[in-house]
């Protein structure tokens, strides 16, 4: 069983775009994940094939009705799968969610458009609302590719070597310590000399303190979190 | 002078993609923004093309290499543009940073594939590096994409109703309220009276409290920081 995405949104043509190409784009033509794009308005009830109405309560813009939404969401085969829509209000996507995600069978996954979709139909059909971050995007199509390249990569055999998943950012609650490659020195600058030790294990360390250091610089967040995990770690032995 | 990106990728084809169509693809296309793809292939110095080297140190993966990577950027008319590298280990995105950066004038976008690239032209070319959120992407073109989407949304005229951008979520440190459209019964369940009541105030009034209390329950680090604002504000008087 192949991990399948299933998009609902009024742009399928926005699909699959980017995750037609490169890693998700090979992947996809190896039959690794699966994609399904499908129209809500498909599910128009007027000939204009329009979704979308005034907001109750007064205001600018447009709000996806309910029953049009929830006739495309109840169009589609469930299987298990978790019913997601994209949306700056809901929780955060993170790696370990993603992870999470990639280990399930796929998702379904609603994309707003103009001010959002009517609150009914994310209370009726429990609609689980996922954020890709604390900003606002003129859809959530963006925001659905994001989630399926973050999920699809962790599929087996997407990524080449397995190991390469292993020490990236968030995968430890740290950010990846910095990369090098040749050329051996570029306009004046060197490669770290213990990189080009041979000493595997001096290596390791280096990478390990540069991780640390880094999140402790740059995500306060992330490196509280890291104590506190490494502290309960220590008083469990 | 209209807001303008240069995307710095070895997958240019998949630009425009989403950002040519819907709210993007229409004021692109109107001249409300400009969008330029560069291939850093282009600056690779063998008859492969290749742009990559295995990582000193060792380790899976391959490595954007720092000569190449710096020949793109040079190649480009900067224009006082910041120059932003997409990087899970970067500061994240926020909605602030996107109107900030819509109030210049454009953006140089790198996008890392691999394991990413060489750490001295990241140094050496002062690369900022902005992550859109806490998980891994196969590719930094998605994450240039959604942030090119979240700043070209706040530029004037692209959005109808310049009005629909002050009450969203984040604006003012909360997510934004539920909305509601026709029908007015939908599966036995009523759009909220008070909304249909045609009283204003207490319209605001609704839709302000329930903005506080989907942010108190969902996202308590952006309460506590809506907290602390609004008693400094009351200090102050």
């Amino acid at each position: 069983m192949t991990w399948s995405a299933t998009v609902l949104t009024i742009q399928p043509e926005m699909f699959p775009g980017p995750l037609g190409l490169s890693l998700c784009g090979k992947a996809l033509a190896q039959g690794l994940w699966s994609l399904e794009t499908l129209d809500i308005r498909a599910h128009s009830t007027n000939r204009h094939g329009s979704v979308d109405d005034t907001p109750a309560g007064g205001g600018p813009g447009m709000v996806m009705r309910a029953d049009i939404v929830a006739a495309a969401i109840d169009s589609v085969d469930r299987r298990h799968r978790p019913l997601i829509l994209l949306s700056p209000r809901g929780q955060r996507l993170t790696q370990s969610r993603a992870r999470h995600l990639a280990q399930g069978s796929g998702a379904i996954l609603v994309c707003g458009r103009f001010e959002g979709i009517d609150q009914r139909v994310i209370e009726a059909r429990a609609l689980e609302e996922i954020s890709i971050g604390d900003y606002v995007l003129s859809g959530g199509e963006l925001a659905a590719m994001t989630l399926i390249d973050a999920v699809v990569r962790l599929q087996p055999g997407v990524v080449g070597a397995d190991a390469s998943l292993d020490e990236e950012s968030f995968e430890h609650g740290l950010l990846e310590y910095p990369h090098y490659t040749r050329p051996q020195v570029w306009e004046g600058h060197e490669i770290p000399a213990i990189l080009t030790s041979g000493h595997h294990q001096k290596v390791r360390d280096w990478r390990h303190a540069q991780s640390l250091e880094l999140t402790k610089s740059r995500r306060p967040d992330l490196w509280d979190a890291y104590q506190r995990r490494a502290a309960g770690a220590a008083t469990k032995h």
